[in-house]
């Protein structure tokens, strides 16, 4: 049976989707996903309308402005934040960089600061002083490089925290142990990427405001890139506990823009902008706001505001649906990379390989006429066949980690979508088995 | 006589150029832009059919990365350089920023290598070695900030050669005698933003690729920002002979993106990433690619390659129709501030001030109930009554230049538009006089 997948027959042709006559299913959506038809008409409606400069004080500079300050406010409210905690970036490639960025003038402010008044910051592990940073390893790229880069250039040291082979999470006991007095930042994903699992963001939180309430300066600042995480869960900076918190776009059915949470930015959370320019969003990150991109972002999040319940529960559904389809077609044949006992996963991922030999992720994906998916992360589609080093740090063995799938369901993929694509791996897989 | 303004009626209504029955005439082209119909309708195209990730392989992706390629090529034509030399960047403020950090570690990155060969690369003015930075006093604030922060940071020393008060222009020979053994960027925009006025970058670069084939490294790289530029002359980076080159999208009706120009990146000249990430951009600017905005800019620059000639000549027949009007109708109370004797300028830019106590630039235009226009940079717009520091610079007294407005000709202002102003004007000048 012919099934609707994302859109409407229509748009699935406009959406490129369908090719020679059979329907794509796109199951990447933690790669990118489409924008939602009201996120697409705010954009074209601040295109034409909202051309003007938001900093000209005449009608249609004012206007950009109220557009940019309502999406200011969506957004806010989608992370439990306030209008003021929101500062648009270009995407969560910058929000991450500027991060560590902001921390490492942070550290050197308060060293500043301490030998004026005769204090000193403690030593670092290797003789001079050095601002100390955490993270884990299986950050996003964005992230790091971002840590090596310092590292390299040794304007940072910088501690790897492995994730738990058993769980595939950061163990908040490790990164407390990793802390030193020089350290002033933790930066960790709220959600993976490729395993969707789910790091102990609001446990770190905890650990780390007794901490700070006891030793001298600098502060432990707390980061966590939630691009994958927004749209698939409730993310509420609050609850989280964090300093900064990277938002992208176009992971939630926005356009490719982001913005950076910051609590309280100045008054209650360090911050250092990175660019210097015409004092846009108050001097931390100048440069002509992109006025249709802000209300795209806007309305995107406007929507996950009103029906992140239902999205939740839709892609929890499928994505059960998929693995159970998975398990019941292929038996002991798949295994399941990212299904760790007790530990919350996103509601729409599955990762899963193929056991066998000729059974290598890309090779399984080429073979099938419809499904469109990857091995991991886009960023990486280039490095052949090599194992994603995620899926290998969360004890998946290398022969297993080379086969993996990552499926990612979006809103409104069906389940007759997953009854299309098991169809279309069950014959990938027999064909390369037969080969 | 109702006059019709950038857009048909209804289209006047959507930009909000219509206000209680009268039309708006939008004079300030130079703090931005309405986006072109046909940019429009390619960002439209791109965020219903290109949304995939153009690092995914598969068909949404490889449609979204055929987009960027081709925007990338018009791109490069509009300004006489290769595709390879096109990096896409959120917009002119990053652009900048990035290249005044290039040039700081391309600097050390020589010191470095002079070191290990045992050379030693000039002092500095001041004792310990820094890297030396010219740029001039008129430039937009994300070089300006820039290169002051970089001071106040002692991350680099920087000479602002101030424009000459005859011409508007920066001279040459102060630029030449500026250049220490330590400079390693000139950074000097195409065209000021205020008074239009075109600086002498061709002459500059013929002079320091003579001064570069005689001295040592670092080699003294040159960079101009052409925002006000493209658009409005034609804009050749072969013949300025720059390394690096500011694009903004808005400022030539194309969206809130930019690019910069780098001849032949990495190979021909030196280049350092801002941000590390996913890969994008080779390396050079990683984060997923605005496939929509590109798709606008790509497009915007394609009408550019078209249509310059017949742009520039429209805009310079209604610039001098409108300075003609104000002779004519004001006589000697109106100053013009961008008229230097020899000196070419934007032919879409007047910049003049009417004389009397009463006639501040912003009183003035508060005072017009149909033109829409700006005292100077938007980004100032904040900035109350004090006369902008780039007219001063010109040698524009400070009585004169506080009441300057600066009137920026669009691609369809009309005489009749002008003829609209004029009255309005004449109205403003008479009350605010009568007073």
């Amino acid at each position: 049976m012919e099934t609707n997948l994302l859109l409407e027959k229509t748009d699935q042709q406009r959406n490129g989707l369908e090719k020679s006559g059979s329907k794509r299913v796109y199951l990447d959506y933690n790669a990118t996903t489409p924008l939602e038809p009201d996120v697409i008409e705010a954009i074209t409606v601040a295109l034409q309308e909202a051309w003007g400069n938001p900093s000209s004080t005449y009608t249609p500079g004012r206007k950009a402005k109220e557009i940019i300050s309502h999406s200011r406010e969506s957004i806010a409210k989608m992370v439990g934040g306030c209008a003021d905690d929101i500062i648009f970036m270009s995407g969560g490639t910058e929000a991450n960089n500027f991060v560590f960025h902001t921390a490492i003038k942070y550290f050197w402010n308060v060293v500043q600061k301490a030998e004026l008044n005769g204090v000193q910051v403690g030593p670092s592990q290797q003789g001079g002083i050095l601002p100390h940073l955490i993270t884990s390893n299986v950050e996003h790229d964005s992230v790091r490089l971002v840590a090596q880069q310092l590292m390299e250039e040794k304007k940072a040291e910088v501690t790897f925290i492995p994730v738990s082979k058993v769980t595939g999470q950061v163990e908040v006991d490790d990164v407390m142990s990793a802390i030193r007095p020089t350290t002033c930042l933790i930066s960790v994903m709220l959600a993976n990427n490729e395993t969707g699992v789910i790091m102990p963001v609001g446990e770190i939180s905890k650990r780390i405001r007794a901490l700070d309430e006891q030793r001298p300066a600098p502060r432990v600042l707390l980061h966590t890139d939630a691009a994958q995480a927004i749209g698939k869960l409730r993310v509420d900076s609050q609850d989280l506990g964090v300093d900064y918190l990277t938002i992208v776009g176009h992971k939630f059915y926005a356009p490719r823009i982001g913005a950076l949470y910051v609590k309280s930015p100045v008054t209650l959370t360090p911050i250092y902008p990175l660019f210097y320019g015409g004092g846009q969003e108050n001097n931390l990150r100048p440069g002509t706001e992109n006025t249709p991109m802000i209300a795209g972002l806007g309305k995107a999040a406007e929507l996950v505001n009103k029906n992140l319940e239902h999205y939740m529960a839709d892609m929890c559904k499928t994505r059960d649906y998929l693995e159970n389809c998975l398990e019941a077609v292929f038996g002991t044949k798949v295994h399941f990379n990212n299904r760790f006992n007790g530990v919350a996963r996103l509601p729409n991922t599955c990762n899963v390989s193929f056991l066998g030999v000729n059974l290598q992720g890309r090779r399984v994906l080429a073979c099938c006429q419809r499904l469109l998916a990857s091995v991991g992360a886009a960023c990486h589609s280039s490095q052949e066949d090599r194992p994603s080093h995620i899926l290998l740090s969360c004890g998946i063995s290398p022969s297993v980690a080379a086969n993996a799938i990552r499926l990612s369901v979006g809103r409104e993929t069906t389940t007759e979508d997953i009854d299309v694509i098991i169809k279309d791996l069950r014959e990938a897989v027999n064909y390369l088995e037969g080969r």
